[in-house]
């Protein structure tokens, strides 16, 4: 079944209207991360669901509990669930999005208010809160069923919806709701679903559409050596005494070597390297030493060799240091000997790796490393968060539908991507549903997801629109 | 020329009359390190001033100009210069002393008012801001003045007084004062100065008076490692770039071992050995390891063995590391790769170690150790600022006529210590005037100067002003 030529048509000749219901969704601040914004999270899903039922899809909010925010009870915002056909001829997509934002402040360094959608004409950026994270792509979804509602078309594929507005602060609650609506067989609303279809990342840079089959996962470590009861003076005592931080920074400098090879002993041996046809990926993959160096700002990727350089991130584990929580951060002169110090770091993790597996590999080195010490000070580590790494087979026909989907809208392959970072839901539904996940982005890689000035590109929401109803199109029509 | 017994016996009978005077002088929040009491601060000059003149000393208050702090602009508190005597058969003894305070507020966790001199009769402890630092040793030498003009008592040698308000501010003003009143010759304030006596330090435990004859010196770096222009998220950079943090790290775990050697070439190899008299001088301290135990509030010295441990404060250069500026500090978890993160340490330096020598090989290791990094990450190592190390002659007649004075009081020998930090002051006058200078504490090592509940005890207050006296009576006696 081909993708009908009125659905394409349709969605280009309401961009006008679609990009105003993505303006007044962007006026909503749904900042789940800040106690202060949480009724505007509600109004934003009372919202979507208002959109979701004026489209023919039956939804259910889900109540989430409660949950202490600063010092503060705040109710969770409703996970929305909704369905929308029940053909058994066809299949049945699963569609993940968050409805909740990042804060955002003029103050921040905005140029414009960051909760009113700014069209700019000249650009074609559609710049506000939300616009691509991930406001842009539920609505893409929206405009999908409303072509379908409008035309009168028949929805290739049955569709099934989980939109949750907590994903910005731990998706708190998300991952309950997912494992108990699977244990209820018939009456569960993911039953029946086969492949599952999540648009919440971006495309490498700002060219060329893409795929993305892998995450990494994460293991957060807290090193805490404590000594003396309470700071010290270095002038009074310093050379008298172990310093924690004399100890601290031995160890944190024993982790990882300037060009980013882990040195706890295990951890490098546990990843497989890369057979010919996963480097053949990188190699087509549009993005070069150049992209990297203009994303940091600074020429100081690890190699010059754009597949060692993605390699980096998308399939080696990797160790960041990311500060010290007890000692003196200020500007200026201290002298002091902080009493007890706690070296942040944590390691980006990748298949077969697992927190299970690394957690005790890194315990077991930093304990061996600060007996080496025969300090007299106190060592203690934990873990303080940690999340599995996820791997798709994008040869699935979920994917190759993706593949062609791409093809027919962008007139161009996809580039097949694994991330660096974590997105934690995909894994749930990966391993809860037991079918395969594709992550399908939406905006460019420059859009600024977290940052001032988020924007989606105009042609990303319209095309990007486009491209999710065809990628239905083509699940319907292909063999599983 | 023995200490007269009516001098001894009238500050017996007036110690109530001074611990009196003691809270006149605490009750005035003197603290020169916040703009709003700086208002405060010029009122204990006048109160000073006041009871100098009230007690026969000719004095001038020196306008030291203006500052700024905390973008405000602000006038320096004036010096206080004062003489009292002008027999060429006397010598003349230069007294130092400073009458600002450390901030304090009841809140930061004082039991009592901390502008309140609060004299606990049980424990003979006189508490409040500034009684031991300096207000207290100051006043003890108005104690000496005092009596002498009530009894009609001549005093043993002629006396000149340099007071200041910005000791706890970085005694802004202050050097240049001297510089340029040393070049005065016969107008000069300090023309004809044999011999400095600085009462502003401690004795090193709660037990035995002590003479201090050393200082060490500071060189205090910040090394700054730059990479990408903002600060990057560890999913998606990790691996890909070279992280400062992990350069930074690797650099300060190369700076100092956990058992306190600096590794930085040529320091260490600087300081010769101590010898057998010097060692002698450490044996025969009243200090334990288990004193440093009890100050620190755990057993975490580098040693065992007294001696030591206490040349690693007295005699021996130290490193510590006191923090980094840039990086994640707070509590939590942040997967933050910092874009430019600054190391700061410091090193407490001894003679014949000068900051001019010590500087250029600090950044010569560190130039080195970075380049073997093959980091594309910038470097840049500044030097905070320092000050040289101090050392006096403690077999001078100054020192001589301490120990008598001292043997008299408090019937026992005083410890002859040095001190691991640093009071620029006293390098300053033994410069500029060429004289010997000698530290003469009047508080105990548990004190607690600048933090909460600081204290002078009844019996320092009032022993310590007649070995004040008592040490005048020395030095008029002692041949030359
Ligand atoms: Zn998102
Ligand atoms: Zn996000
Ligand atoms: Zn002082
Ligand atoms: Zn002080």
């Amino acid at each position: 079944m081909a993708t009908p030529s009125q659905f394409l048509k349709f969605v280009d000749d309401n961009a006008d209207k679609f990009i105003k219901r993505l303006g007044e969704a962007v006026a909503i601040p749904s900042v789940s991360g800040d106690g202060k914004y949480r009724p505007e999270v509600f109004g934003m899903s009372a919202w979507l669901d208002g959109q979701l039922q004026s489209l023919g899809v039956t939804t259910k909010l889900v109540d989430l509990g409660k949950h202490v925010m600063d010092d503060q009870e705040l109710p969770l915002p409703p996970a929305i669930l909704g369905r929308i056909g029940d053909d058994p001829k066809k299949k049945t997509v699963l569609i993940y999005g968050h409805y909740d934002v990042q804060p955002a402040q003029k103050s921040d360094g905005w140029d414009t208010e960051p909760f009113t959608l700014v069209v700019d004409e000249k650009t074609g950026k559609l710049i506000g809160r939300g616009s691509t994270d991930d406001k842009g792509p539920i609505l893409g979804w929206l405009n999908v069923l409303e072509a379908h509602k409008t035309l009168g078309l028949e929805l290739p594929v049955n569709l099934r919806f989980c939109f949750e507005g907590m994903e910005e602060n731990g998706s708190e609650g998300l991952d309950d709701l997912i494992k108990t609506e699977v244990t209820k067989g018939k009456e569960s609303w993911f039953d029946g679903v086969d492949c599952v279809c999540i648009s919440d990342n971006y495309w490498l840079n700002s060219r060329t559409p893409c795929l993305t089959y892998g995450l990494r996962g994460l293991v957060y470590f807290k090193l805490t050596i404590s000594g003396p009861a309470r700071d010290l003076h270095s002038g009074v005592f310093g050379r008298m005494v172990h310093e924690p931080m004399t100890d601290l920074i031995t160890i944190m400098g024993k982790l990882v070597t300037p060009d980013g090879t882990i040195l706890v002993p295990g951890v490098e041996d546990m990843v497989p390297s890369a057979q010919d046809d996963e480097i053949a990926i990188y190699e087509k993959l549009d993005y070069s030493v150049k992209d990297v160096e203009e994303a940091v700002g600074a020429p100081i990727t690890l190699s010059q060799d754009k597949v060692s350089v993605i390699m980096g991130r998308m399939r080696l584990p990797s160790l960041s240091l990311h500060g010290i929580e007890g000692a003196f951060y200020g500007p200026g002169a201290k002298t002091v000997i902080p009493a007890s110090v706690s070296g942040k770091f944590s390691i980006r993790i990748v298949p077969p790796q697992t927190p299970e597996a690394i957690e005790p590999l890194v315990k077991k080195y930093v304990e061996q490393e600060f007996a080496k010490l025969n300090s007299k000070n106190k060592l203690k580590i934990e873990n303080l968060h940690d999340g599995r790494p996820w791997l798709a087979d994008h040869r699935h026909w979920n994917y190759e539908a993706a593949i062609r989907a791409t093809e027919a809208v962008y007139k161009r392959s996809p580039d097949l991507t694994r991330e660096g970072g974590s997105i934690p839901v995909t894994l749930t539904f990966a391993e809860s549903l037991g079918v395969n996940v594709l992550l399908l982005p939406m905006g460019r890689g420059d859009d600024g997801a977290h940052s001032t000035n988020e924007k989606i590109d105009r042609s990303n929401f319209i095309e990007g629109s486009k491209l999710l109803g065809t990628y239905l199109y083509e699940v319907g029509a292909i063999k599983a």
